[in-house]
This record gives structure tokens, sequence and C-alpha cells, in this order.
């Protein structure tokens, strides 16, 4: 009994790509349980990718085989890694896109190697220490890919087949030689002041909502108010329903996010990623207690 | 050995969002079967959702569990509920997104809470008493949630979990009080006249095919017209390839739609959920014998 | 146990089709294995359903079952199929949508009936024999399909049910009588001259990669350019990520492929299928051993 494999890519369901991975998947395994986690990353966007992967991956069982495919550089020395951790097993290209989950989200928990705050580098890739309770591994083993490894698409012919070897019971030690460091996205921890805390949009959902690299848990008690563009959102609220127009909240991932009841915040304050968010004292507003609502 | 489990959101899959669910569920039942009905009901739109759950649906093993989250509303008092019925089992808010799995179709057949034939309250939600030969439960059992419940993200934190646990065999009662009253969208029977009768667009598919809420057995035998929009088609026909330009014809569920050779009805007719359609005698046209399509 | 399942369609998920068919299949088989290929082909468009189902079903286990729908002609005289041969066994409309499986790809290795190279009759459906190693079967035993057939939905009524059947054992050849000839379309070998071959492109892919019909092993040794539209690219690449601008490289199926770096090479070209490539010799470009990309 071979254990579930999730797949997380840019490759979209119009082509065949997605359908000759999954092949190459059950022609390593023979049975095994393939679920789709996403398609639809924008193309070659490794950091949607690793929101992505980290928020649907950590709800999984622990023995999950994780994949996860956003691979510009596909075909030159970049490295085909493999990963094993609290948060399950993963295997792609060492781009970036496993990011969210070595640090333990978009506040970088368990990684020191912050970048800086202002434009400059942010979102650009950066080697850091495997961290700890992680071990990474390259891929160098041809044994575990498929006979023939075309340049061009690693997904079917590398990634897949190793899958499904670890899936099927395959050590991940076996697969190559064990890795020091692995490359995260340079998202930056949110600059916390005094009295306020300045973060930034990372992520912009099918809805416009806008998530923030702010955890709730980050969020002095008391009343705040929130400010992204040339809006003031005056208090949290407990849901999307709860006001009309922008409300600011924490999703359902820990962290704070705007959005806007029956809308768009993305396209009302024409903001994305990478836009600042400052969340400051408020006489006016009142926060509600969302410490039951911070997940890992 | 768990049923199978369905899963119909308006959540997309560019997100983790269903990735989370998926999660949830396995991390509830191990091994299990998900089946993906559809993620790209257009955000917040209970009535396609409505429309593509039931005529999916009817054609599972009646053990299925089905999970159908449009659910524009959560977080606020808004009721979570299972339904146990002739149908399947289903999970989800109390949206109105179960209205056709309990009416039995578009027709109504098993509901007397007709509303309104104008457009005052069509689409609004409704109570109606649960129809004979189902059971509905409001889930406030905890038991059966995930430890820690978000309040944006009831899909993975309740309807994946309860459902998980419904596939593996915790019998619906469990989950919390028996209901005697549930939500439907008042979607209004056609208006039967001595000869015509008048129905609507109830649903508009990827082909901009309009489907309508007239059966085929509603239509009186003989040669008939339809008409809609500025449009007047002269017969029913048997499939899509049949005549140039709009046909008339009876739909996989039994329905009367209009469909365009090659093209979209709804764009050519410039008519979407809502428009109304008239079916009515005609000296030319000939209807086609079509009662082996009619389906529930 | 039963064998795999796929399904690639042009029905899209917004609506309920492939959750009906997916029922279909759960109500004949029980426990199953469903594996979406892609239900996103351009409504109709039989050319790229083919290209899709070769590409992605050829890394399938041999005995999995793939059900094709692309059927614009759903409910006419055109026929219902099964296919088994080397590379698996089928479902669907004689419609086309086996072309490839049955030629063995876009040079049409297995197949004598060549039609002409230019316009006339390219993408056209023409009748050819069924090839060797290959066995045909008109669907016409009722026994294996839903009891209640619908004019519109085949997929749902007639081809979902014959895969569960044929995924829980049954022989194709009980479906109906064994067939002769089948329909693949027209797409026309490469044009071979004594130093070029002058090919096209016969698919587009969701990267705005252009890929042609010419085969790796089809060019000659040595340095060449590829001449598409007004570019001409000087060299054929190793991946996507070497070089600026337009590359040329061979594709993971062993064709040649134009493709742009960070960018859509059919939206820089303004050139979508059917669109021509020559690929002459060159004194400047330097050609890589591409063999090992060679595959059915």
């Amino acid at each position: 009994m071979s254990s579930i494999i999730t797949l997380t890519t840019d490759f979209g369901v119009e082509d065949g790509y997605v359908g000759a991975m999954k092949g190459a998947v059950f022609a390593t395994t023979g049975s095994t349980t393939i679920v789709d986690i996403s398609h639809d990353i924008p193309p070659q966007n490794v950091a949607h990718a690793a929101y992505v992967l980290w928020t649907a991956s950590s709800y999984f069982p622990p023995e999950t085989v994780h994949v996860c495919i956003v691979d510009p550089d596909v075909g030159t020395s970049r490295r085909a890694i493999s990963l094993e951790g609290p948060r399950g097993r993963f295997v792609g290209p060492d781009s970036g896109v496993f990011t969210h989950v070595l640090t333990g989200g978009p506040r970088r928990n368990d990684v020191e190697a912050d970048g800086p705050t202002d434009e400059a580098g942010f979102l650009e890739p950066m080697a850091v220490r495997v961290p700890d309770g992680w071990r990474a591994y390259k891929l160098t083993n041809v044994e575990f890919w498929r006979p023939e490894v075309s340049n061009t698409f690693h997904g079917r012919d590398i990634f897949a087949p190793v899958a499904g070897h670890l899936a099927s019971g395959v050590e991940a030690r076996k697969l190559g030689p064990r890795l020091e460091e692995v490359t995260v996205l340079n998202l930056a921890s949110p600059a916390a002041g005094e009295t306020e805390i300045e973060g930034r949009v990372i992520h912009v959902d099918r809805f416009g909502n806008l998530i923030t690299n702010v955890h709730a848990s980050d969020v002095r008690p008391g009343p705040v108010e929130v400010a992204i563009g040339n809006a003031v959102i005056s208090a949290i609220s407990r849901n999307y329903a709860e006001g009309d127009g922008l409300v600011a909240l924490v999703g359902s991932n820990g962290y704070l996010e705007v959005a806007a009841r029956n809308g768009s915040a993305a396209r009302e304050l024409s903001a994305g990623v990478g836009a600042s968010v400052t969340v400051s004292p408020s006489s006016t507003g009142a926060r509600d207690a969302a410490g039951n609502l911070s997940q890992t």
C-alpha cells in the first residue's frame, strides 16, 4: 500500500503534461492515490506555488509525498531535490517552491536567513542551511528515474517516478547525496516597530483576497487599524460577511488578510504581491481575539 | 473501506484551498476515494452550484458523500448541515446549494413551496420543510471537526472532516440535532397555460447552452415552437448537430434547452439565467418523442 | 481490482458533465481509480484532444482504459468505438480523437494513408485501415450501457459505463462487431526535400510553445536553422533556459518545437496550428545530439 502522492504544478490541464506525469507515477507504483493540489499556478511563479503548497500540504498525513514543479530552469544545472521533515515528504526542483514548507510559513519561524525588507531582493532565491528537523537530498540516482530523460520535462521523467518510489517505500537517502543547503525565496519578515508592524502582501487568491506575512500572533492586543494603499481599515473583522466594502481579518492560516465583501480587494485597491500593509494601534477599532485561529 | 467523497466548490484550484480540504479528508479517513465534481463554480453563485451538484450527484452510488461548498456567509450564524435521502448523502452550508437535490430537479417534483413566478424572489433563499424521504442534521458536534476551526474556512475545518467521518461509517444523526426545515432557492415552477408553458433559463453551461426548468414531460405532444428573446425556434431537435443556428432540444437531464450549432446560444441571444422561454403549439414544427430522455 | 480509467474531454469542469461521467463509472465498477487527463480541451477541437491523449496515454500502464470525448456529432450516425493495441485501451467517438494513438505520433509511423500536404484536407477526418497490432470495435451492445441513453450525452450514458466494464474485465470483443476502418485526422507528414524538411505546427501548448510534426530523427545531423513566419532560429537548443528570445528545441515527445524564453512563441510569432516550419542546413548553428530524446 503506497502513500498518497500530491501534485502542484504550473502545467495547466489543457495539455497532456499532467496526464503524462500521472502515467509515469502509475507505471512506477501500480495502484496508488494521486491528489491534484493545483496545476493552475501562474506559469513560472515560484512564490505562488510556494504559498499554495504550504497551505495545502500541512493538512495531509505526514507520510504523504508532495510533488511541486515550477521550474523555469529545467534542463540547466539547477538541482532536483527531495526533502523530508515534520511537514511531509517533498520532491521537485530546488527553485524555491519549498520556501514556506521549510520556513514554517510566511513569518519564517524556522529560518534565520532573513534578507532585506525593501524591494531589493524581495522574492529572489537565496541559499539557506537546511532547517533543523529536515533532511534534503540531491536527486542523482538514475535508477529511480525513467530510463530516458528529456531535457525539458523532468516532471514526467524524474520527479514523478521518484515520487512513486518514495510512496512505495524507497528511502529518500537512496535517491542521492545529502545536501547542506537549499534554496528559499527571500520573502523578508515583517518589520516590527514599537507600536506598529509593517508587512507585505505575499499572495493574492482567486477571490482577490490579499494575504500578508503578518501573523495574528504578531499583532499587539487592543484596537488596531490596517493601512494598505490609500485605504485605512478601522478594525479586524471576524469573517468576510462582517461589514461592507474592505475588511481586514485573520485568514484560515493565521495570517492577516484584506478582503472586499462580495468583491475583489486586489482590484479595488489595485494591489498585488509586494504591496505594503501596516497595522497600527487605533482608538476606534476593536480587535477580535483571534488567537484560536493561529495555525502553523 | 470508506465510501466515495465528491467535492463541489467555488474555490478554484489556483490556490491551496481545495488541496487543504483533501488533506483534511485524508487525515480523517486515511485511504479513500475523493472525486472532484467542480471547483470552478462562479464565486458565490449558489444557483450554479445547486444545478451542477444535482446533475452530477444523481449518477453516483447512493452511499456516496457529496460535499458542496458555496458559502458567502461562512463564519456567520448560517447553519452547517448534513442531508441523507434517496439521492445520496450531502454535507455543506445551508445556503441553498442542495436545492435541486432536495426538490428532485428544476421542476421541483418533491417540494410544494413554490414562490412567485415573476422576478421578485427569483433565486432568493427560502425555508421549506425537509422533503419526505430525507433527513437533515445541523452540524454541531465538534468531535467530528478539526480541533481548531477558523472563521473563514469551514470547508477544511468542518465539512471535510465531517464528510470523512460519514464516509468511514459514522451515522449522520451523531453529527448534531435533526432539522425540520432547510433552505432552498426559489426557482419557481414553469407557468403552464392552457396550451403553452412559460419557463426560465436556470443554467448556462460552458458551451453557452441555455438550460430551462421546462421538463420534457411538461410539453404537450404535437408540434411546438420555442420562443426566447427575439428568436422563435420552430421545432424541437434530437441533437446539437441537427439543423443550423439555434436549436431547441431535450437535454441529457430531461429538461428543454436552447443551443447554437457550433456556437453559443447565450452569446447569440444575449440571454442568461432568468431569461423567459415559452413553448407553444406550432403547425410547422414537429416535436420528437423525447419521453425516453426523461430522468430524475 | 479494476484497471485505471483516464478521462480526456472538452466538457470543462464548471458544469456537472464530468462529475456525472465519473458517477456513471463508479456506478458500473464500484471502487476504481479515475484519472483526469484534461477536461479543458478547447470545445470541439478534435486535433487538440488527439495530441493531448497521445502525449499522456503512452506513459500509463498498458492495461489502462482511456476515455476520450470530443464529439461534435453526438447523437448522429457517427460511430462509438473501442480500440485495443500496443498503447493501451481506448473508448470514445470515432471522430479522430485517436489519431496519434493509432499512428504512433504526428510523424504517422504506423499509417500509410497520408493526405495532401497543402491546406486542402489538413485536419480533415479520413478513414484508414486499422493499423497492425490494433483491434477496433463498434459499440453496439446496449447491455454495457446505461439503461437510458440520451441523444446528447453519450459520455455519461455509453462511454463511461463501457470503460467501467472494460476496466472490470469485460473483453472488448463483447462490446460490438469488429471494425476494419477507423477515422483519423489528415495531419500530413512533413515534406522532406534533399537538404531541408518542411513541417507544420500541430499543437500549441499553455506556454505558447509551438510543437511541430518534425521528429528529431528526421533532421539530418549537422548544424541547422529553423524558419517559422518571419523568424529564423539559428540553432537547436537543449532547453528552454538556453538563449534569449525564440528557441528551437526537441520537446519531451521527440518532436521539434519553437518556444520563447519567458514568453509565448505563439504570441510573438502570431503563429498557430498549421503554420509552416522549415529546418535547413546552416553553417552558423550547431545541432545537439538529441537522438536520446526520441520516443514513441
